[in-house]
């Protein structure tokens, strides 16, 4: 099955100058699927042009006439962008023309446009961002990461079903481990809004670890990590924060004098090896989970190889029909969440 | 003024074995300190006596039959053991004989206690832990990293005005910023109870920086960074086990094989330069601020040098008056919490 991808062209920081290469990359190395183009075309015709004809027969253009803004206001780029390349790229994958959207525009707005245009999945009160983080033990699906702030022990749940089924479509693995993010293993531990969410996510019939700690994230403990979009964009957040400080620190030691600086060349091949294991661009890619249709967010400062990982993930995730699969989900537990299994 | 630490030797991973020897190094230093070793008298006695005279003179001895263990229930640490090494200590900073208290026990025993036996400042509904964390430009303040997990806005704004006294006292810094733990910068981003902490914070007189994000903590754009503890927690143990994973990393690139052990060698003084820097025993000692007397609690698994740091730390806040600080500017505040400065 030929997976196609509605790719928007225009976001992110960079746009078509490194969209466009990513999207070819990416088709050179996956023979099983297409891309559209989604952007301005008077921009894109170049670019495709320069393809060999191989490439240019499995890329489609699709005009799109306006831009959303990286910091616009989620309102403004829903109301008055109609033409915008996000919304076109959602509504390319509501009509049926493209398996997945991927851009790495403006999250809010591609957010609210994803959810006005392709609507949620039944049983899905709220869309949740997921992504992916390295841990020792390989990585680990995390969800929510700022789309909700206020959330119902429900929402959590629901937040756990949606991460079981992407990391099964992802990882190809049946019953993928999934913790509640604490402030302790006691079942006592937290807020009321964690401790009810502890309960319904036992009674789900997903394999639910109970709660796991921040410092459990990166131990690699389950293979999802569920948290209300609050207290998941903070430990994102603060991790990006501390990794910068780390490598900043690290590169600091190294060019503090001359023999610092010979002994960073010696063992420039080993900091490389380091550094390349906890590569951001290799877990870039959010997905929107609750949609019905599969929807990527790529990051805004994306190079052509980060881009690509988001391109893969968005097929793979279409390949495996996960919104579907989420609804199928749901099913089993809506319209009564607290339905216990046993 | 000479200041009294009242010392828990029993508590932590090691107990006396630690305690008292960091105990020893520390009135080495500060002169202007004497310390009262809690714990059993006949474990104690013969450490005291391998000191030389002028320390002995400096060490009172006050036994205490019981041991709140690491991992024994608050209530029955609270109901059972009145006569706990960590109850004691806190009783000799309640009764004026000790200016500050310090365990590296069970913390949450040590915040019930601390609670029960000092009581709250005026204006102060519930105490919170707060820590240092590096920075690029130095170090944070951040709190409460765990002492309450469902917070009201007032609580939030209690917490900035304790945290800023603190790095006030601690850094000797009149008007130390202070940020709010938040998903955007923007006022209309994060929950209900942030936005309005905010606005509580703003009318509060302290130098309120506005809205952080976590990656802020570890840019170091506030002195001071104010959440729940729910967060905090979160914030805190992810960055624990993101800089384990990433010094894990770090050591078996280095050890992969005979070359890139010989590179590890060579670059051996740089990479102990970077670890010293992000030292966490540098920065142990979290304050349980908002009660009437000091309370430091040591990390469990601290060595001599980390509860060395814990003791400095507490003799400075003794000797800045920290309680009677917050006292004094909480007044500013209560009983009208919501009252604008304007």
């Amino acid at each position: 099955m030929t997976i196609t991808l509605a790719v928007d062209c225009m976001g992110g920081d960079h746009g078509p100058s490194v969209v466009v290469p990513a999207v070819f990359e990416f088709l050179r190395h996956d023979l099983d699927c297409s891309a559209i183009l989604v952007g301005r075309e008077e921009v894109l015709q170049p670019l495709l042009a320069q393809a060999d004809a191989a490439l240019r027969a499995r890329c489609a253009l699709q005009h799109a006439s306006e831009v959303v803004d990286m910091d616009e206001p989620v309102a403004s780029a829903l109301r008055n962008k109609k033409d915008s390349s996000m919304r076109v790229a959602a509504n390319l994958v509501k009509e049926g023309r493209a398996d997945a959207a991927v851009s790495a525009g403006n999250t809010g707005a591609l957010m609210a446009i994803s959810r006005f245009v392709l609507k949620t999945l039944p049983g899905i009160d709220r869309p949740a961002i997921a992504s992916t983080l390295p841990t020792m033990k390989g990585h680990t699906y995390m969800l929510d990461l700022g789309a909700n702030v206020d959330c119902a022990p429900e929402h959590l749940l629901q937040f756990g079903i949606m991460g079981a089924m992407l990391a099964a479509a992802l990882e190809h693995d049946e019953r993928p481990s999934v913790g509640l993010l604490n402030i302790g293993e006691e079942d006592i531990k937290g807020n009321e809004v964690v401790k009810r969410a502890g309960e319904l996510l036992k009674a789900s019939g997903l394999n639910f670890l109970g709660n796991v700690e921040g410092d459990d994230i990166y131990k690699g403990t389950a293979d999802v990590v569920v948290c209300d979009g609050f207290v998941g964009n903070v430990a994102l957040k603060t991790s990006e924060g501390l990794a910068r400080m780390v490598s900043t620190f690290l590169r600091q030691e190294f060019s503090r004098n001359p023999l610092t600086q010979l002994a960073g060349l010696i063992a420039m091949p080993v900091l490389k090896a380091f550094k390349s294991r906890l590569d951001p661009r290799r877990y870039n890619g959010a997905s929107l989970l609750g949609l019905k249709g599969v929807v990527v967010k790529s990051h805004g400062s994306a190079d052509v190889f980060a881009f690509r990982h988001a391109l893969a993930q968005a097929a793979e995730a279409a390949r495996q029909r996960l919104p579907e699969k989420i609804a199928a989900r749901m099913a089993t537990v809506a319209p009564a969440p607290t339905f216990a299994t046993d």
